[in-house]
């Protein structure tokens, strides 16, 4: 029982064995190698940030879902959740006198207690940019197509990235003048995709019947630019316009990245994170019931960490990544292993001076620790998928 | 007051900006290559472990050092504070019926309460090996010349690195009939070298006084192999002799590795896990005070896991490479950044046309996040560190 008890490892968390470690590893090379190409800097932060920072970035549920410790001078800290938060704290303090726009990537571990499934773990690694100081649909274009980008040299193909602006239900919701308490429920629902919950809650509003109707569509706005045009025919005030030529604007660009093809439209997108003020989108694999990747506009987060100015960025789950690529079938290719170096008796050597030969020539060599049979280096070289043996008797 | 707050990262750890990030990026990238190139395969365990299992692998004082969390389920957690111990779990459960030996690498964050200093945090990252299933010499001396190509590999030339055998030690301890107490005693002082300590502990033994003047003379045994010849004059037990005959036979392979240059011998290392078991060894650079890589034989610990093999391994220290690099005043070459794409007004498409040309190029590209003149353009190239600069009016 205390034999077994030291065997286990904490709710959500998962080791990632040899073959696992190893397509990390690949996928998170290639995205470094890809973020650094089109001018993203990475940078690094503390796995563990105090309480009040996390909580100044996110919503107000946040904290059942944190991994809280406790400092030696008792301020409470906690693992963090995700990092454009920590991000938005370095453009407040280290980054702060920078040159905007700032472009910043990462490659991080990330915490969150959640009821775990398959794709879903409390602890997962995130890859993500920001891009920090422009408020422009060029920046979020540019986020956007780096966000297909990614996928696409993580091996997907066949996913769609779904685009919304939280401007476009905020406009809605202020046109039917919506109490605070009410919006919020509403959009808890959407973002459940709780669709009977959401009809009970529009049928409790009291409003109109045509606001009732156009309430209850808002889950149905998705699509091509076809659905764009049917939503301007709502009855729309100025603020819910302004996010659809804002959209529009984004994906014209989009069609120049070449990147347009992945694209729909999604007006009922809500991210669990309430720092969004603009486009938001979320990227599905057919072999995922859960986004790979979101992100959005964020342009009053950095402000609260005291250097306001407008930024967007996302972030793609690598576990997801590589959920959906094992599900197709499509494994990462290994990094090839070359030679199993065994020797017998008297032979070590002979053995060290040839495996250091061959590595010098860039070859993946593994030596034998203690003199064998040719039989037994054999055996070794099938277990540890090595190409080649070389024995030396 | 309550905006600083919010800046603040605690206690002992730190942000890499993107310099920072960059360097540790290459050094990571290049030790993962190292490795894999030795038949290391990579394996990632969770950031959060079970106290039960961290404390299994460890010292008698590791709790202090360590960042406790409580589960849901109300069991003690706590942040990994090596990767030594989480790999031995790993052998006891989902590695147990793999062919041995095995060899494993990892280059992870661990975490331990400490006085921080310049190179000394409480939250730091550590790239290592473990060589699981052998006892033989040949197996210790493949993971020091792997620890030595490891520095070399990330840039540094002038270090040296220390062989000791705490079988050695212990024979002397055994030899002398010492209590269990003065034993840990006297390895405390020795770990933290104080020769006045380790006097006064000796004084007070009772024992022979040529049994003192060979206890005060431990600290002493460092040097070449002229030292190892001198330690066997000593009045040994068969103990000691066979810790003495496993460093010759050891050094004697280093020579066929060519790395026997960067090695020497120190009978007094101590190191500050309890589980070696065999030789140990600690790499120093001239510009740091500490270790920056460490490692040792610990044929017990994977027992405890209920897989019973020797075994061996190191673990260097990333951020302790990087500052000896520093403070040697090289810097690691970063990653050239190409191309800075300014446009004019209604040039944007064009700009992300050719943007998109040059990095299938393989080119790094900033594109400008909005229009602008092209001497702002030039403005951003430079801060940006990009040698080339493309302006579309």
């Amino acid at each position: 029982m205390e034999q077994k008890k030291i065997l286990e490892i904490p709710y959500g968390t998962r080791d990632f064995l040899p073959t696992e470690a190893a397509e990390k590893r690949v996928i998170e090379t290639k995205l470094a190698r890809l973020f650094a190409g089109w001018g993203y800097d990475e940078v690094v932060t503390p796995t563990i940030e105090y309480l009040e920072t996390l909580d100044k970035g996110s919503s107000h549920n946040l904290e059942p879902h944190l991994y809280k410790l406790i400092s030696k001078d008792n301020r409470m800290m906690a693992l963090r959740h995700e990092m454009t938060t920590p991000i938005a704290r370095l453009m407040g303090s280290r980054l702060q006198e920078r040159k905007l726009p700032l472009r910043c990537s990462y490659i991080s571990s990330v915490f969150r207690y959640e009821q775990t499934q398959t794709g879903r773990q409390c602890e997962f690694y995130q890859a993500g940019v920001e891009l920090m100081g422009s408020g422009s649909a060029a920046a979020d274009a540019e986020v956007i197509a780096l966000a297909v980008r990614s996928l696409l040299s993580a091996g997907l193909t066949d996913f769609k990235l779904c685009l919304g602006q939280v401007e476009f239900l905020s406009g809605v919701m202020e046109q039917y003048q919506l109490a605070e308490s009410d919006c919020e429920a509403l959009k808890e629902a959407m973002e459940k995709h709780n669709l009977v919950l959401l009809e009970q809650l529009v049928d409790g509003l009291n409003v109109n019947d045509s606001a009732k109707k156009a309430l209850k569509s808002l889950p149905l706005l998705n699509g091509g630019q076809e659905m764009l045009a049917k939503a301007r025919e709502m009855a729309l005030n100025a603020r819910s316009r302004r996010a659809l030529d804002n959209l529009t604007e984004i994906y014209h660009l989009l069609e120049t990245y070449q990147v347009a093809d992945y694209v729909q439209f999604d007006l009922g997108i809500i991210r669990d994170f309430s720092y969004y003020t603009g486009m938001v989108f979320e990227a599905y694999a057919p072999e995922l019931g859960f986004p790979v990747c979101g992100g959005g506009r964020y342009d009053n987060l950095l402000a609260d960490f005291g250097n306001p100015c407008p930024a967007t960025g996302f972030a793609l789950g690598i576990e997801r990544v590589l959920l959906a690529l094992e599900r197709r079938g499509d494994g990462l290719p290994e990094t090839p292993k070359d030679v199993y170096v065994g020797y017998g008796q008297g032979s070590l050597e002979q053995a060290v001076a040839k495996a250091l030969e061959l590595r010098q020539a860039g070859k993946v060599v593994e030596l034998a620790a203690a003199p064998g049979t040719e039989s037994e280096a054999e055996a070794m070289q099938k277990a540890g998928g090595y190409k080649d043996l070389l024995f030396l008797s």
